[in-house]
């Protein structure tokens, strides 16, 4: 068993390595951007062009490649594993053919330069990942383990940044509703294999001398900061949290503005790649070194960003006079004429909307490492005003202790990316990040604060996403209300419920089948009889085909002249008649189901751990009723919306009193058991559409 | 409601001020004994008077102060808390006199010097105020949160070491199976705000600057090790997992030594305080300083062994040359004539035993910090052999890098406390508790080997004393077990259901409670009526009673004469004959339902996320069968461990084909509906008792 696991676990390194390979290739694609740039130094026309031109190039190629391979690959891929995760299986998301598009859009997506990230799509990969060797797997020991995505996500994380603890951390908080603590240290496992050979690859390539932090900082251990510094870290912390909650608004406004329909969204929608050119060529343009990119550091690429916005420098001081030995790309931020104050706010503000439509574009990318940098940004600009208002430090017992921006730009980057993503392993992962815990306590209160403030106020990125998309996930109760205890399945159930029963004619299936686009369909006993089959439509659909055709298809196709048409549908209209051949189909025998008494709260807990997307309730074995997601989900929703009990229970006097002329009294379904049949949305539309076939064939 | 949350934390804060002020004063305490030891020099027989006295002094008032107030306050609390959040409730364990009597003897515990950890006894502590502060809060919103006590947990550690995020790991990997992250966020905010609390408390009494690491580590960051130590890692990891198994199985050896009923131990039962009494006695005078002491650092207190072992220099080098400056309380392993060697081994042999042993005595304490010392100083041993083995350092691109045995130190203490708790989150605790995570993941691969081989070998240190309580506690299934999908509920279930309906007499009633220990009986109904109350025994005990009484009482005190005994008889028979009246008592209308085909695996899973203690089995809402927490036990400890498929597969075979014979007819039971009737077992008892007092009045 050990032996398979690790197995696995192999594949999946083996797995990460053209990952790792393409951080080298795009590593290379900039250099070359940067080499066709100075090459073209004094050429202005010419250097922006190459400037422009090289992005779009990526991007238009990314977008279309996506388009054309797997448009499942667009996007970040958290907000639909988190709803696969949730029990609801979105097959087209955990195939190859996404796993290719991803992996080539997203490093085509890397090397632009562009502000978008590749935590998202690294998740969305290693899950696929998990997902085919759960596939593979599946052929030696037959089952099929969800749980395997769980750790896929860890791994992505893990292995995106080199920090297994914060992967886990946060994979576990951004996917998961319930989590078994059995998964976690497979996560454990997983992601530090990934991480491992993450940073031993870049040992290899020389890129390290050994195994490190991938943003390593190196601020002073033996006093990190002082207690009177507190204040400046929970006004990040609290900022963050508006800032992170704005973030997500405009995305989300983004967004919903390219939906809306109107002349120019119809124009963009049908020449796709019209929409992400606009949006480089206006960011590449706005970053352009010698233009105005010298005002907000454009020349620095994402990685470089990071390594100069936590350096160990205070830029307020050194600028003016001569650079430092070992300043290196931090000089970008130095402008000779303009404050580093103003370059910073620019900065910031400039990528904060930059990042906010970049990672709308239709390519993979993530919002992780642009909100990241954005926060790294907002920090420092604390800090150095910090390092302006204490320019000689901070006396201790006697000793002065000068400000460090660069820790203020750690906390800033943790607290920015928790506000957003709504979790507080974003610190988890700064620690592992920059190689220093030192900060852990002011960083654990900032993303705290910035959590407490972005969650009042706006949903996480993640579940904005899932909104917009309208995948078919369930919001999470909040905590402490009271309605979620007194609010009853009875009272939230749908008492109308379509079910079928070994009686019910050929007539009978079709018109319930036509009229409903329902997935299952309980199976009832009116006498008793137990049914024990897993109902498959397919079978279903057969018959009913085999049935209809017997008698006309003899002769149909050649003539129709020895039957007349009349004598054709009375043979249809009484085959029709003839009850269904249930007992040659399976039946799944196990549904799940509920007693009328079960509170919200119960039902909510089950729904999410099970992933059920219904339920039936049944009061002495009798069906009465049938709870959905939809249900759930809507009354979660009023629960977690501050509903107040008063209005509630009012509510549900008239729902009550209402009951018996709203719905079709209960006692009529007295049956004695009840099943499912699993019938798929496809498979029902293509039973009908045979059926129709036929029509008109034998209609005139 | 945040506003209510923060308050709750406000106050779990005040509640945490105890115990640091318990911090400091056990302090001062050690303060006072080395104080005693230093001035008594010279003379050995009063220094070890003094040595021996004192220990022995508070170990026997901690014992003895559990032993009157709370016996509940004895030993960690983890196995209990592990126990509660599954679902039993122990509430014995969670009184303010548990609070009371674990606080004082936790604070003589640690203060006596013996090998007893603390870690444990806080998360109980915590908990305590966690369930007190519940139940204060549940006055004003009328909920009993039980998500309140992982949040406890998640404080507990924190505050111990001033660990917030290995806080909250550790303490759901410890305690819960199925972890809702919603809890996760408040876990956090718990932990960050006590171990804040913690660690400024220690900035105002001036024993840091400000807020740092609890053992801040100092090991050169640019380099940290190189790729060529990690084997040493990994023996490092494997080898803590063997030690950490023969740890739990020391441990467990000796309380079931305890247990075994013979002459010695019965004389230990009745006189309580002997066994910490020699215990202590043999630990002190094997550490007397000037005596044995000497070869095992014996003179070094808990918290300076973890700081000198986690220190920069190499221990191996110094020796036999002068000092160096800096070395503090380090200088305590270095002997003149015995090699570090030696002395290393020696401590770490001595205190295996002691550890194990002393964890075993009737006070509160933990294994945590007794393990963590002793992987401290099995790696630092290992530290030192490398640092002998390679003593220029490895050469790595020309530049010589030394090895640094304390860096060595921190992985094993991770791993041995991992391989001991079957935990991972020891890593980031132990990062947290040196403020440095450059080892991250050397101590990530040793952490994980060290759990994998502990875990094939023996359950955690807290499963072992579970299963040693004999609490009810649900193991958890292991992964990839094929079985769990292949049994069904139907193949465990009793099928022999003991049950009452609305038409048994009193007289069955009697009969079923006299022959079973059952806390719950279901109630169907045979005539398909709906029953829908929660049975109370109080209330049916009292119906039972009046109803015997009514006849004879009036006048059987005074005198039985006016009627015969046999009259008496017959109207009791008559009275037991008549039909229960069920009606007017209240039943649990919605008991957990499963129907036959549920798999195992949804059934652990179903227990162990809702704590349920029995669920019923129907078919087509027929009663057929009930499975107990027992069941689900025995089941899912067969598949643990290791019960081959084959092997099942036979098994299940023989078991369906004579289930007709071993049981009675399923048919039988045709109910159409059941209800739980929620009888405890002290009402059973008291209810038979007053039956019987009864009779031998009427009966001669």
């Amino acid at each position: 068993e050990a032996t398979r696991l690790l197995t696995e676990r192999q594949i999946k390194k083996h797995g990460n390595h053209p990952r790792s390979h393409g951080r080298t290739r795009h590593g290379h694609g900039r250099r070359t951007y940067k080499w066709i740039h100075g090459e073209l130094k004094g050429n202005i026309p010419l250097q922006f062009l190459a400037w422009v031109s090289y992005p779009l190039m990526f991007i238009l190629f990314s977008s279309l490649f996506c388009h054309l391979v797997a448009p499942q690959a667009i996007g970040s891929g958290i907000p639909e594993l988190k709803t696969i995760l949730r029990g609801v299986v979105l097959k087209e998301y955990l195939t190859l053919k996404a796993f290719v598009a991803k992996v080539l859009g997203l490093t085509l997506a890397l090397g632009s330069g562009m502000p978008v990230g590749k935590e998202g799509p690294f998740v969305h990969i290693a899950s696929i990942c998990a997902a085919v060797l759960s596939r593979f797997m599946s052929f030696f020991s037959g089952v099929y383990q969800v749980n395997i995505l769980t750790v896929g996500c860890a791994v992505g994380v893990g292995c995106c940044f080199g920090t297994p603890l914060g992967g886990v951390l946060f994979s576990i908080e951004v996917t998961s509703t319930y989590f078994a603590v059995r998964n976690y240290w497979r996560g454990y496992f997983a992601a530090t294999f990934s991480a491992f050979i993450f940073r031993v690859f870049s040992v290899f390539n020389k890129d390290a001398v050994t195994i490190t932090a991938l943003f390593r900082t190196n601020f002073r251990m033996d006093f990190p900061f002082d207690l009177q510094e507190l204040p400046a870290f929970a006004i990040i912390g609290i900022s963050c949290g508006f800032l992170g909650a704005f973030f997500v608004y405009l995305n989300r406004q983004v967004v919903l503005f390219m939906r809306r329909p109107n002349a120019m969204t119809r124009f963009l929608t049908r020449h796709r790649l019209i929409f992400p050119a606009v949006v480089t060529l206006v960011i590449a343009t706005l970053t352009f070194p010698p233009g105005f990119g010298q005002f907000m550091a454009g020349e620095l690429m994402p990685r470089e960003c990071i390594n100069s916005l936590f350096d160990n420098f205070t830029w307020t001081k050194i600028s003016g006079s001569p650079l430092p030995v070992g300043l290196g790309r931090s000089a970008a931020w130095l402008h000779p004429d303009v404050s580093v104050f103003i370059i910073l706010l620019l900065f910031f503000v400039m990528k904060f909307w930059m990042s906010a439509v970049a990672t709308t574009m239709p390519i993979p990318s993530g919002a992780f490492m642009p909100v990241f940098i954005l926060g790294a940004a907002f920090g420092r600009l604390v800090g150095e005003i910090m390092a302006t208002l204490f320019p000689h430090g901070i006396v201790f017992d006697g000793i002065l202790y000068r400000i460090i921006p660069g820790g203020y730009a750690v906390i800033g980057a943790a607290a920015l990316t928790g506000a957003v993503t709504h979790t507080v392993s974003t610190a988890v992962i700064c620690f592992e990040l920059t190689g220093q815990i030192s900060h852990i306590l002011p960083m654990m209160v900032a993303v705290i604060l910035a959590n407490m403030v972005a969650q009042g106020l706006q949903p996480s990125l993640y579940d904005s996403i899932i909104q917009v998309k309208k995948l078919p996930y369930l919001p999470e109760l909040g905590f402490g209300h009271m309605s979620q205890y007194n609010i009853f399945v009875e009272d939230i159930m749908v008492r109308k419920v379509k079910f079928i029963s070994s009686q019910s004619t050929y007539r009978e299936v079709k018109l319930l089948l036509d009229s409903s686009s329902l997935k299952s369909i309980p199976l009832v006993d009116s006498r008793g009889k137990r049914l024990n089959a897993d109902f498959n439509l397919n079978s279903c659909h057969k018959l009913n085909q085999s049935r209809l055709r017997d008698f006309p298809r003899h002769e149909s196709d050649a003539d129709l002249a020895p039957y007349s048409l009349l004598q054709i549908t009375a043979w249809e209209e009484k085959e029709m008649d003839k009850p269904m051949e249930i007992d040659e189909i399976r039946v799944d025998p196990s549904p799940f189901q509920l007693v009328e008494r079960t509170s919200l709260h119960k039902t909510h807990t089950l729904f999410s751990l099970l992933g059920l997307s219904h339920a039936y309730v049944t009061s002495i074995g009798k069906l009465v009723g049938v709870v959905a997601l939809k249900e759930v989900r809507n009354f979660t929703a009023e629960c977690v919306s501050g509903f107040s009990l008063v209005e509630f229970l009012n509510l549900k006097d008239i729902f009550n009193s209402s009951e018996a002329v709203m719905f079709p009294p209960v006692s009529l379904l007295s049956f004695g058991c009840f099943c499912l049949i699993l019938v798929s949305n496809k498979q029902t539309n293509r039973f009908l559409q045979s059926l129709d076939e036929d029509y008109p064939r034998l209609n005139p």
